[in-house]
């Protein structure tokens, strides 16, 4: 285990050099704050995540959540940090004083929640989604609504899940058949349904459970139009504010799963005995619209929690190469010399590397996204709020995505540094890697984000966020073209928006010929080319932060000649395949468009596990 | 569950219309075979496979091997696995009938194992090492230990180990501690020591284990000259060769492991009470050579077992693809059609066929090295077998670490054509993900392929290994080039083959330039670039095979086209980063050897889980 879960000044440096999260003071909404509560909350928030979070991490897999058959127990651990997180009112920390939050800036939570997810993700889970429940409320809820059940839910008396999906219908959210039967006289509609994959869905940490639940309305239309957004709680509320009777929400099962056992992932059945109430939020079929806006943010946080746990991967990986000593350096014959700490060798050396390009790449990004929001937030005008909003959902896809992708990628390499120590339940990398594998899945799996990506967010208003995000880019080439240094990276970052530019042309060709499906059928080497870009473009923007410091003689020379040697890295040697990725793209490429089901070879009819 | 564990249509195509096995039977050694003992020993294979192996692979996972203070249980289902094995005489099936084998060649064998692996691989695991520590004594021992230890081990009356590994000297085995102490006036030395992640060290299937055991005598040199290699029993054999007393080898635990649950990996520790005897295998100091010729047929059967289980992964995602189904078709708007069967979108089409190419590379890369094997025992020449060793020697790498690499890789898109049922324990494909994480570690990690594979065999000799593997490519250049067909992939190997003639020179000159940091700095992407322009060949190979049957029309058109196809798919999509990486290479790139370890972040003191 190592004693350090992230990279806190590489933090630093994103928030208070690149992203310059001072500069909100000027706005009033963040008046009150200063340098100094940022700087407390981030202490405080990885205080908690070392002393915490990081050691229940391996209880959390050795005493998985049950179901007992009459309730859900989960780790023993998770009640304390249910009630220092209640004590510290970390729910509601980043919303508006007048529900109770402290107007954080979006980055500085974003800060503080990777490094809950580095120190434990399945706890992170459980406290994340009652903020969420209770953000749905606050935007998309009635008076009565709102005043049930957000203070609850702020105060961290009461959960939350997110109840979408169905044995049935997982990507596919227009074919769920929970149905919402209205009652006459009635402000709430009858629920039916069996919902699957519900994280944090049934537990004993709170007295209370609220499930936003998709389900369409009798008679609602068919496909993703009909999709309706209810408040289902657990239990029922009374008058008063207090608990009622249970509302038929039974738990049938626990899922037993390949990490994240602490994480009670429920099957619920919603209305056995037709006793389950469920109150309609906003409008009727605009429920996928209102459960998107909470997903977009879920997917940002699905690539901090999984590059957060690369990053503790990443700090065990160093530290066991810098303590584990074996062989010699490959200049050495003499077998009676010492053996070498093995992060003298250049495999280990480069594995690394990788790890830590991959890591600081990705948090750049995941925070740069935490900054819009709150430039968002306090925008001055409908062009800044539109510029950050095409940005947001650009880069959406990307985070959750390629973040998800690279930081499994970063902990293999982890493992790989400890050799066949990393085999063995030992150490913490076999449960890190294990807990990873669920993030390239959920929150819609990484072909839906790609899809997403190219489908949508690339052809919306003919190419304006994509328009959006190449202006922004060109901000930075022009800054760091004036610095010699930086010289041969800007050439290949610039060389590389060239390459996704010709690219996006030529498949936005293809779609305007009417070909949609070879248009989409590229999705996903799209996604990993563009991504490229856009990491490689954080990075040079960390050059030009960096290589300024360098040039001011500000002191800490180690870390920024660190940073832009990573930042070198990475333009360096990962960034090309951007380019033979483009090139098979543009020659057409589409054996798996064109493969026919035969020739994958016969199966057998079914005989499931 | 798949009811198809791999494409036995494919390894026909390998074993009878590729690699033409039936021409061994023009030779003495095998001349008493025919084609239906081949088939019929493959039909064996597959049945057991399916009907023992496949049924207990979760079996072994949901009760792992353990130590209860006095011995070591396995899963209940190996015993029966161990009783077949015994009964069909797999055991020594390869090896001469002097030896009661059955003198099979070694491709068939390698595709029983192939199957036997896809069905359960730590089940193969305690078969394989019984015959490996009898292939050793073969080699290696004297008329005595052969008389004691060779009939018991290949009758599976025994089984065995290879026991490496220690604590503190595991990559680099120069630095073993066991020592070996002569005995006056006896043929045995006394071993003291501690070895670890011995596969199958311990457990309850045979009355005796016998333990390759590497030490080093007394007085012996430093470092790698002074490695001999023992013969260590669990028990002593009384002259009668019955059981004798026990031989101070004593299990001080078995691991809890990531994966592969039913293997019982031991740590051993020999004369705890120096009552451990061992006999000295070949002459002293000579037992690294000794054990790397198992081990060099170990890293071959490594990249099978990686592989085999991509296979079973791959046939299970293939039938889900089938079965699930979810979504539309992009065109179809209409929510009210029925959804369909998820092979049908562009995304999973496109990770199934990345499988099917990854799959059908490398195994055919195996059976090639199971070819090569059979040729070098038949060989006429001296040329011949120097040109069978050196194909076998560098290939041996690329087996095993862009085996095992890839076979990861198709693993993780297979659990991604899941979706979240991929993440549940209650489908095989997590546990397939577990157990294989493995093979890029074990039989040295594929770091150490890497850097045998640039420095040593590459080197060997002013390139002849390379050379002879060049020749052979260009004989399949020569061939495809006169078949229209299959003009474009032929000329995309010639380039590649070129790329990395250029990259190896390149590199060359680095080496003999006298630095050899640099030069060994590259190993991991070369391996990769130059693995791929095997894999790529193996498949132009195929395609020169397939398309043969095709002009001939010989029937089964579907298979032939879909094998062209996927070799199509390998050529175009996949060979084109050699390129890439190459180039890499040759602009010097070299980040993580320059970065410096302080820039890597600071790390506290130790502190170990």
């Amino acid at each position: 285990m190592s004693d350090k879960l992230i990279d806190r000044r590489d933090l630093h440096f994103l928030l208070f050099e690149m992203f310059e999260v001072e500069r909100l003071l000027e706005h009033e909404y963040y008046e009150d704050h200063s340098t100094t509560t940022f700087k407390l909350a981030l202490d405080t928030a990885y205080q908690l995540a070392q002393e915490l979070f990081w050691p229940s991490f391996s209880e959390f897999d050795k005493n998985p959540a049950y179901f007992d058959g009459e309730k859900t127990i989960v780790p023993e651990s998770m009640h304390k940090i249910w009630a220092a997180f209640k004590e510290g009112g970390w729910f509601a920390a980043s919303f508006a004083y007048e529900h109770g939050g402290q107007q954080f800036p979006g980055m500085v939570h974003l800060a503080a929640l990777y490094m809950f997810n580095a120190g434990n993700t399945a706890a992170s889970m459980y406290l994340g989604q009652a903020t969420g429940a209770a953000q749905l409320i606050e935007g998309f809820g009635s008076e009565s609504l709102k005043k049930v059940y957000m203070h609850k839910l702020f105060a961290g008396d009461w959960a939350g899940t997110m109840a979408l999906t169905e044995p049935q219908a997982g990507t596919s959210l227009g074919d769920i058949t929970t149905s919402a039967t209205p009652v006459e006289g009635e402000d709430y509609y009858i629920i039916r349904g069996t919902k699957r994959f519900i994280s944090s869905g049934d537990h004993d940490l709170t007295e209370n459970i609220i499930h936003p639940t998709l389900a369409k309305i009798d008679g609602a239309p068919p496909g993703v139009k009909g999709i309706s957004l209810f408040i289902v709680p657990k239990y029922r509320v009374n008058d008063d504010g207090s608990i009622g009777a249970p509302n038929d929400v039974i738990t049938a099962g626990i899922e037993r799963k390949l990490g994240l056992k602490g994480q009670a992932t429920a099957e619920l059945k919603f209305g056995e005995n037709d006793e389950c109430r469920g109150w309609l939020l906003g409008e009727p079929h605009c429920g996928l619209k209102y459960m998107f806006q909470l997903m977009n943010s879920a997917r940002v946080h699905t690539g901090l929690q999984a590059i957060a746990q690369a990053s503790t991967a990443y700090q065990c990986a160093l530290q066991y190469a810098k303590e584990r000593v074996q062989g010699r350096e490959v200049t050495e014959h003499d077998p009676a010399t010492p053996q070498i700490p093995i992060i003298n060798h250049p495999e280990v050396r480069r594995m690394l590397l990788r790890q830590k390009a991959f890591i600081e790449g990705v948090v750049s990004l995941l925070i740069y996204c935490g900054a819009l929001s709150d430039r968002l937030r306090v925008a001055g005008s409908k062009e800044e709020e539109d510029t950050c909003r095409a940005l947001l959902e650009i880069l959406t896809p990307v985070c959750k995505a390629y973040g998800s992708d690279v930081a499994y990628e970063s902990i293999m390499l982890a493992l790989q540094c400890y050799g066949g120590a990393g085999y063995i339940e030992e150490y913490p990398i076999a449960q890190i890697l294990r807990d990873n594998r669920v993030f390239p899945i959920y929150e819609g799996t990484n072909e839906i984000q790609a899809m997403d990506l190219l489908g949508r967010k690339v052809a919306v208003d003919q190419g304006a966020y994509l328009r959006a995000l190449m202006g922004e880019i060109a901000k930075t080439l022009a800054e760091a073209g004036t610095m010699d240094a930086l010289g041969g990276q800007t050439g290949k970052v610039q060389e590389a928006m060239e390459a996704i530019t010709e690219v996006t042309m030529h498949l936005a060709a293809i779609g305007l010929s009417g070909d949609h499906k070879t248009y989409i059928s590229h999705a996903t080497p799209y996604l990993r080319a563009f991504s490229q870009l856009v990491i490689a473009w954080q990075f040079l923007w960390q050059s030009v932060v960096a290589q300024r410091a360098l040039d001011s003689d500000a002191g800490d020379a180690t870390f920024y000649e660190g940073k832009i040697a990573t930042a070198k890295y990475y333009i360096d040697a990962i960034l090309p395949s951007t380019h033979t990725i483009c090139h098979l793209i543009k020659s057409g490429e589409d054996s798996a468009l064109n493969f026919k089901e035969e020739w994958f070879g016969a199966t057998h009819p079914s005989v499931t596990a």
